[in-house]
């Protein structure tokens, strides 16, 4: 028997799915994301011994920000009233990569799953722009949920290799 | 010598970088996304013979709709009138595989680059928070700019496997 | 005596009322909507036997979205985060008129009257807009409450000819 | 032969149109509605001889703040910089009906109907939103273009009884 | 030992702080700002005997929607319901000012300081606005919180000359 | 005779005045704000000799994101595409006091100044956001207009004492 779309309903309509049956829960959320790049844009977004930009402030803002927006960007996701959100930045050991981690936290009857997506999402597209004239070949990888708690549909954490 | 990152200034602060002095040309770019899913999932959003529901349209739209926020969005963007949006959805021969196209064209002085990425991430993002309560773990890659064209900087064409 | 506005004050001055005293209660709202066109155009919407558009799913989508952006919309409105929306849209019997139809739920301290009739006018607005290069002289009316209920004020059915 | 939405492709696929051909001129667009009340509403909304609150400036620069999201809320418009939005809100002869008139223009490569439209809707709901409490059974009726200019598609005038 | 700002971590990352174990209370900020301008102008924006325009309602409608985008604006603010805003514009005895004064109220895990201070800002800039035509030497000064009460942290009110 | 308010017609009603006969020519504003703290907090926000974070990213970030906001923000402000935006975030001289200068341009038919104000405005009340734990009788003052160039109304530089 075939898998349905929760967010459709009988006849294939789009729907926000009824949620105020459901209990307000602390709900958490965290995503990841890899920005694949060089060496030398690394260099250039994290900064030396003895300089440093707003670089990797501004993705971070941007990923902050995004979040908040995100019931305005997934059609069909209820809008959140978010009670937390980090965001870290930071050069992985493989040479020329970027790892994103954010984490969202609300009390609420749905849990923050896209939240956490888009604000690793924005992120990395804030920290391809801010490199772009550099190299516009970068690309971003590794956009998943690492892990969500909270809410009746039980806890899920990410099998990573 | 380093490679400096445009959108900061000799002190390292960010900013939104001056283009009044370049043409308004017709600028394009093409970006692409991959979602990660499973062969159910990709029969659940595209429908099998006899029905199909909105699953395809609601992401298409919010890719389109998310190119218009893409100044929203990246913190050090500048605010374009795009011309033209369009967004593909389609399964890949490899099972499991969506395959997302986002063409993005402004007659403008800088370029859509990143309206083109917006659109890919917020389109695969949609159809992953339509299909998650089947599964989690589906992954986003590949996020990457296709090409570009118009601009002083030159084309761009994406070298592919 | 003459009736007075709740939402302005005693000197006139518009404000967004108090509401932190009323209980959270779960609150409905019903609102419908009619595009007039022609058998053409709703033939256009609504395609045929062997083929099917976008057209559809963008307008309800886009009634769900505006739904969401009641509060940014209508100054006066509170913020109000709603748990579930749809958005019906049908030809109905008289031909060359299509019949819109939005329901919108909260868990909240006040209604969502304006959210509901939000979704039916901007989701008649996406139609007009699609199918405006074909016949500009399209009218909405109709747009209405149907029916609300919770809250204090008591329920509220629309009574149709 | 079945009429087509310009804003569907050959598959049926959701788009916003190429403009990038298309000249930047000078475009204007006048649309109307109706807000079918009472008399007593009439006179809360417009005060009597001695009195007058916000109520009217409230709806007017709700329709004129509209105008200017109308790429935000109608999926496939392409954004456009307004050059100029009014918005006239008069009780008409008939006695309990509000008659909304919102004009826009542009200098642009598109037309703004959508713009005028979304005003005069969203004006017409502001004032449904601050009466309301006296009266739920208010009706929107008669949103309609009045007439357009500028643009190679022509002027229109609608023809009205 | 030196202070630290809350909203960075230790290795002065920013962030918003975790509020899901704060109680949901009632809580009240009122903020003032004053615009400095000149005789003639504080006429313009007032009225005469004989006339009134827009002009001050315009700017508190500008307030109480700017207060409700405050999260959209401050990176690091939460997402707050808000139940209560008021927005006052008075000209104030000595000649050429006008006093703002905007209170806002939630029943929620964080205060609403941001709140009232987006709403007197944004009011006072809309202020400047519309008179800027006749004189741009205009200041907005003052701009600051008058008091809140709620919450943990306990009350505050401002102590004034 | 008195003077007029250019953004309210001849009965007082506001609007978007008409701009589409105006020239598109470089148009530049310079805006400034202070914010009237204490040493300690002075020395939060910029950090000492070993370790710097955020804060004056995340502020300068806040304002450059307002600026882009403006004509949502201000009623009867045109939407304008803006061609560069920076922000200058400094202490002054005097202890306890931090100066905010923020440059906006543009290729257009209308000025900058309210985009600039917003965003010295913003980035003030981000720098208050980020402090307020630790004092909440800062203050924002002196936001105005430092300088305008370009359009017909001629240049405007500010006499500062």
């Amino acid at each position: 028997m075939a898998e349905k779309l929760t967010h459709l309903d009988e006849q294939g309509a789009a729907r926000i799915v009824d949620i105020a049956g459901k209990d307000e829960t602390v709900r958490r959320a965290v995503a990841g994301a890899e920005l694949h790049a060089s060496p030398a844009i690394v260099e250039a977004i994290f900064g030396g011994a003895l300089k440093k930009g707003d670089a990797v402030a501004v993705a971070r803002v941007a990923g902050i920000m995004a979040a908040k927006k995100t019931s305005e960007l997934i059609p069909l996701c209820h809008p959140i009233p978010v009670t937390r959100i980090t965001v870290d930045i930071e050069p992985v050991a493989a040479p020329g990569i970027i790892a994103i981690r954010a984490t969202v936290e609300t009390v609420g009857r749905t849990g923050v799953e896209m939240e956490a997506l888009t604000a690793a999402s924005v992120t990395a597209l804030t920290l391809y722009d801010m490199a772009k004239a550099l190299d516009k070949s970068m690309t971003i990888t590794d956009l998943r949920l690492l892990s969500k708690s909270g809410g009746k549909s039980g806890d899920f954490t990410r099998q990573e290799p």
